[in-house]
């Protein structure tokens, strides 16, 4: 099991369209020579069916080669490759505007009006980022955490008041030491991982698929939870500066979702440049911040302001100290992004890579320890109303331009770093799904290029949760550092294992890293798990198990259904093998019946027709309009009492099939196809009952012979 | 129209499960024969296709001649035939409970439960009919209407005062003038009609098609109502006596309605015996309450006793009056289920039909005038809290038992009229259907013989409409008679007609009768529909005239299908003449696809395989597989740089089939079945989606090749 899901790492580890046509084994490979060799053997000449063809298969092929242009999966997108491609598209679109039902279009309108023309594969490409530009796309996850880490810190230890106040500085300290830690065991990822690692792949590769599953399950957790609390945090980030909107906080939020939501339906890339304004409008503003709050401190003489009076409901011991270590560990949150993204990079790709981690990591521990130490110095306490930050600048700036800077940064920046979860939640999706333990439908990259089951699903769950909780952070941070930091234990583990197995160049090195980086992070899983489990931790645990749960039961149905498709010459039968009856069943003799009669006829194998009748009466009217016809095929009729027609029918066919098990039997079904939707309440439906209830019997063909009247 | 419509007539009356079955006319029939004669042309040995038969088509048929028992439609069904049946259904049960998925067979049960086990056809019979039970059978929806006509005519004078209120015993001897003009023109209707004459019947015959309609949906109106009036009024006989449940009036309706509806759909069908009891009983206590009330009366001299002291919003004028006797006419809903149910009677069925018919109208006539009397002299009026007969009672016997005899069996009666309106109104669809002024649907009988579709909308309308109105009686009486005297005027208008077409014996004193009933009908009808329009009539009216704009449409649309199907010998194909092209589209090559390429080269047609690629990659490895397995078939690949697979492969198979006119495309499509829904989940469906967008191309055939993992 480890070695096969190891090799996945050597897998090209973008997401691909081809995915969907699984590699074939060299035994199925065999199977399928040996299937193939069967078919010729009773075929006199075996070109026999190419040259019948009635009709030239040069069908309207889409344009077969499209050359990758300069926009791509990560990148901007390409209102140019949309505009060049409208021609083609206008043709498909019409095609499929002109196949379905009034509903259809309707809904097939509504559709490209939201979402715009469907975008070719080829617009998938690997933009590659200078480091400049990779920066600030990679870390606005990353360093977006400082907007609410330091304050979901501080919310905890205020509970002490001054006494608890007062570990603000070492907790801080321990915190950075842990980023670095952390950081540094990312650098050894990037070297060993030059295709992207990311904590699935490398726990799922070295240490197996259940520890995978559980790093998979950690950060899809910790990817709902980003968009939640961005979100959240981007609009406390904004109600602080305009309260009056205070109110409707939770509507707000749902439409920012809402939004995040269609855009990345819509396919809207983060374009290096979008990306890049915000972030670092971001690090300005919290440079400035602490600039600002350390000349205001110099004045001082670096006291520390005193905290507005506190009510003082718990003590300052281990435990707080502990669970304010948990909160304030939520900043680190979005730090593997730069692992997960190695190929994307300049060449020496991984080298490139570790620097721009190296800068993210410092930039991140300057401006969280930066933060803490202001707020410290400040005297500025979580307070209902307003964020710390907002507190802060209000109290350095006063309510001028700076202030409205710093909060349109902090919300741009929270805003990018939910949309970054919307890349990356579907990924983990299609990388999961690829190894059979997702539904199918994750592999599936829609009309614009985007995986948009995925991406539904995580608006849906983020949205959930964010209004579950009322639209506030702090509830929603004791969730948030279990999955997290479960993913970086795993992953940081797997690690260790690699360089284990395979003792290459300065493997001792990178082993003690990624050692101290996997207790760290345990460490810091254990605490958060432990002392935040009743605060709400729980839920995370339990969406964790929920998710694990569900991949094994989906890879066991998936491999289950792998062995019954796979290939066996022996089961199946060849052309020559397969003895038909048809049957029609009919009620009526109308033109719709006499067409499906027709085509039974024409299919060169027997036919039987059945008619069941409620009557007896009914049964000889039937009879004689037969033999009016010509009796041309045999008939049987069944006289169903209780006036149900489709069960008998079903009943007929089953002891037909049960008493004749080598034959295939295909029910030659007349329906009536209507146009609107309304019209089907005016018709019987048997046809579609009589589909469901057959699907069931094993060598039953159904094929419907669709009549428009 | 009017001379086809009146065919009708002639044709047996009672429902028919054989309906289902529509007879071919005579130029239907010559084109059945031209088109078999065709058939029969290119075919040099015409039994070779009843010799060809793989099988013994001796199926396991359903013992096909059932003596009919004396359980019929109308009568005590048959607790005896359901267990005589039991181990037959056992048989059926068994089969389908073993065919559908999990979903299935839970709602299986759940009906089997509710709904007992299916009933055969030749459970349909009829009960001849003594006049004694015939009586209150055919009875209770009339007389019943004497609980709650007064008090709907009183409540209307009460507004006047005591002025108002000495007009009640004038126009109760007016509406008895009407009861007796109705009651005459039905005998008329009894004679003419043997078979049963209901008013859409009557008068779609003798008016047209139009007219009937408008019947029809007087009466459908009237069901309704029926309903929603006997239960309020009911519930109302039950709060007067216990005046706590007052607050859960509408719950506890809406709870009858709910097991009128399950009951209905059991087909527990009025036993004569169950339906002789509350009517006889409701019958003896509005006896009682006349004679005591009389008597009572006697001891003050006959002089009315003084109503309560008044506020008098209204003076007693023309409109006040004529609303009044709108709202008295209500009593008279139910006259006309005799002159339906003729063919129930003993022979001669017609003279005892008259017969009972006579006794009803004078019971009714007797019970509502002397109500209205004995109510005057007694001085009760209507009151908010109490019904005016409960009042009565009290007053008459003090709270004891004649006082819960009397409500006991008020609610019972009108328990039972609203159980009529279940077996009439889905009788009236079906007729309409069988004209195909109304959906299909009201055609079948479910499986215990019931027209389940029409009882299912019966109960919903009049669940709506009692709940709409807040469970009270008053509100909904000025919807009623709208519905009523309309049915009633256009059925006796169109026996004016038939007996000046037909003029036989003694038509001259018949079309007097009826044309005195259509007249007084008629004025009636336009009275209340002018009176009370603003009050309510005007639901009826607007309901009335949808529902006939609706049935014009359906009927439009049923005729422009019977066009469609109509059988033309030049327009289809005999089997000689088609020419097959098989198609299958496939995404991998399975144990699925394989079934699937094997069933497909076994028809002996020609065959192209369509495979759909996102990428040329891919492309290129489904053509190596493709190689591998020996290439047996023409294949083509379509690139589809978009992704979507069913929109190209619908795409190609309808420019194939624009392309080619003269072809018959077969699309055949490897399905994998799951066997529970959620499994579904976990697959593409590109096979529902494709069957779904491929229905709507002609001359295209959809095969599915089920496969079960």
């Amino acid at each position: 099991m480890v070695a096969s899901e190891a090799a996945d790492t050597r897998r090209p580890s973008m997401p691909s369209p081809s995915e969907q046509l699984p590699d074939l084994d060299p035994g199925q490979q065999a199977a399928l020579g040996e299937v193939g060799r069967r078919w010729g053997d009773g075929i006199d000449d075996p070109r026999s069916w190419h040259e019948a063809l009635p009709v030239d298969p040069a069908l309207d092929a889409y344009p077969s080669a499209v050359a990758p242009s300069r926009f791509g999966r990560f990148v901007p997108v390409a209102v140019a490759v949309e505009e060049a491609d409208e021609s083609d598209e206008a043709e498909e679109t019409d095609e499929s505007e002109r196949l379905p039902t009034g509903m259809g279009t309707v809904r097939h309108r509504v559709r490209r009006a939201l979402l715009g023309h469907p975008l070719r594969s080829s617009a998938i490409a690997h933009e590659r980022m200078r480091k400049l530009i990779a920066l600030p796309v990679l870390s606005a996850d990353a360093l977006s955490s400082v907007a609410y880490g330091p304050e979901a810190m501080l919310a905890i230890l205020v509970l002490a008041g001054t006494a608890g106040l007062r570990n603000a500085l070492p907790i801080a300290g321990a915190i950075a030491v842990l980023m670095l830690a952390v950081g540094v065991s990312y650098r050894q990822t990037i070297r060993a991982y030059p295709n992207g690692g990311g904590s699935y792949i490398v726990a799922s590769g070295n240490l197996g698929r259940i520890p995978g599953l559980f790093a998979a399950a950690g950060l899809l957790v910790d990817y709902v939870l980003t968009v939640a609390v961005s979100v959240s945090a981007g609009v406390a980030a904004l109600t602080s500066a305009v309260p009056s909107l205070a109110g409707s906080a939770v509507p707000i939020g749902l439409g920012v979702i809402a939004v995040l939501l269609a855009g990345n339906l819509r396919g809207v890339r983060q374009a290096g440049a979008m990306f890049a304004a915000p972030t670092y409008a971001f690090i300005l503003a919290v440079a400035l911040l602490i600039g600002f709050g350390l000349a205001d401190a110099a004045r001082h003489s670096f006291h520390a302001a005193a905290p507005p009076h506190l009510s003082v409901p718990q003590s300052a011991g281990v435990l707080l100290i502990l669970r304010a270590f948990a909160s304030g560990a939520t900043a680190m949150t979005g730090v593997e992004a730069i692992s997960d993204a190695v190929p994307t990079f300049h060449k020496a790709e991984w080298r490139n890579a570790r620097t721009t981690l190296t800068i993210m990591i410092s930039l991140l521990i300057v401006m969280f320890v930066g933060t803490v130490v202001v707020l410290h110095l400040s005297g500025v306490v979580p307070s209902g109303g307003q964020t710390a930050l907002s507190q802060l600048a209000r109290r350095l700036y006063g309510p001028g331009l700076l202030y409205g800077f710093t909060q349109a940064a902090t919300a741009g920046i929270l805003l990018l770093a939910a949309n970054t979860a919307f890349n990356d939640f579907p990924r983990v999706l299609f990388y999961l799904a690829r190894d059979r333990q997702a539904p199918r439908m994750f592999l599936r990259m829609g009309d614009r290029l985007a995986f948009s089951n995925g991406i539904v699903v995580l608006a849906v769950a983020a949205a959930a949760l964010y209004a579950a909780f009322g639209g506030k952070t702090d509830p929603l941070i004791p969730l948030f550092a279990v999955g997290v930091f479960l993913a970086f234990t795993l992953s940081q583990a797997g690690m260790v294992v690699l360089w284990w197995r395979e003792r290459g160049d300065r493997w001792r090195r990178s082993l003690a890293c990624n050692a101290v980086g996997t207790v760290m992070s345990g460490a810091v899983f254990l605490t958060a798990g432990a002392t935040k489990f009743l605060e709400g931790a729980w839920v995370a645990v339990i969406a964790v198990l929920v998710f694990v749960g569900l991949a094994l039961g989906i890879r066991r149905y998936y491999d289950r259904l792998a062995a019954a498709v796979e290939l066996s010459p022996d089961q199946d039968q060849t052309p020559q093998q397969i003895r038909h009856l048809s049957v029609v069943p009919l009620s009526v003799l109308d033109r719709a019946a006499m067409r499906a009669l027709a085509y039974a006829a024409s299919l060169g194998q027997p036919v039987l027709v059945l008619h069941v009748s409620p009557t007896e009466e009914e049964a000889e009217r039937f009879r004689d309009y037969w033999r009016l016809w010509g009796a041309h095929l045999p008939l049987e009729v069944v006289v169903s009492p209780y006036r149900t027609t489709v069960t008998p029918l079903v009943g007929s066919l089953e002891s037909l099939a049960t008493r004749h098990r080598g034959l295939t039997l295909t029910v030659i079904i007349p329906e009536i196809v209507v146009r609107h939707w309304w019209q089907a309440l005016l018709h019987d439906r048997i046809a579609s009952r009589l589909r469901r209830m057959l699907r069931h019997l094993p060598s039953v063909v159904i094929t419907s012979v669709p009549f428009h009247p």
